[in-house]
């Protein structure tokens, strides 16, 4: 059981990781792509979180314009990840990335998950569907940070 | 006359930076904003040139994948370029960025239409159409770069 429970989740990890070897040049290009991505995102998230904690007026096409890229951009940072980004540059990512594989896809795949419900609800119009969506995608984002995110 | 032209150009100063000012909290935001959108772009804009150049093999649904992304991406660097975010952190943004808007607003809708139409010929699955587009979108970057980027 532990010979198999250890295959899948190299197999977990080879379909999460495999991609991303061929996709930058240089360690360090991988760990700014993520680190960028994620900016950009907190970015867009940031302006869905004034307007659904009222630091903003609530404008149903901004916060559709806002949740639709980032529901897209949510999707990037993952390939990035790859074995042997833990170091090259600066990062705050803490070696449970890649000592953990299967549990860090299962936040990243829950936070994708969370920002296409925050598309959808901000689609509405509804100010109340976005103030829901929106909490839930920050716990879902808070809640990988803890784990996987130093201080 | 020059006082209509000098009008004119603040009107379109103005209509190109307005919607930023509220956007960032900070003036490094809009700089690291703007810095990490150019960074992702540029490497989804490399995967599609190291196939454009035959430094990897072509892959019709991969090159589709990073045009049509590279085209959403291309319309989120410019207004991080507003009033006041020439200093504030690091950047290499030029003052004729915000000494020649129009000039400036210019080049970047050029590069933006020259990434819709590279996602148009990624779309045919035709590597010559990829490659002719990829040398196009590829001057409109170096074009805008050796105005308004520093060395």
């Amino acid at each position: 059981m532990k010979t198999l429970a250890a295959l899948t989740l190299a197999a977990a990890a080879l379909t999460f990781c495999a991609p991303a070897a061929a996709q930058f040049a240089k360690t360090e290009d991988a760990i700014k792509y993520r680190q960028s991505a994620l900016f950009v995102m907190g970015q867009h998230f940031g302006r869905l979180g004034a307007m659904a904690t009222g630091r903003m007026p609530f404008d149903a096409k901004v916060a559709q314009d806002n949740a639709a890229l980032l529901a897209q951009l949510a999707k990037l940072p993952w390939p990035a990840f790859s074995a042997g980004t833990d170091k090259g540059a600066p990062t705050k990512a803490r070696p449970e990335v890649w000592a953990e594989p299967a549990k860090f896809k299962e936040h990243a795949e829950k936070m994708q998950a969370e920002t296409v419900k925050l598309a959808a609800a901000a689609q509405t119009g509804s100010l109340d569907s976005l103030k829901a969506a929106f909490g839930a995608t920050a716990d879902s984002c808070k809640s990988c940070h803890d784990s996987f995110r130093a201080k």
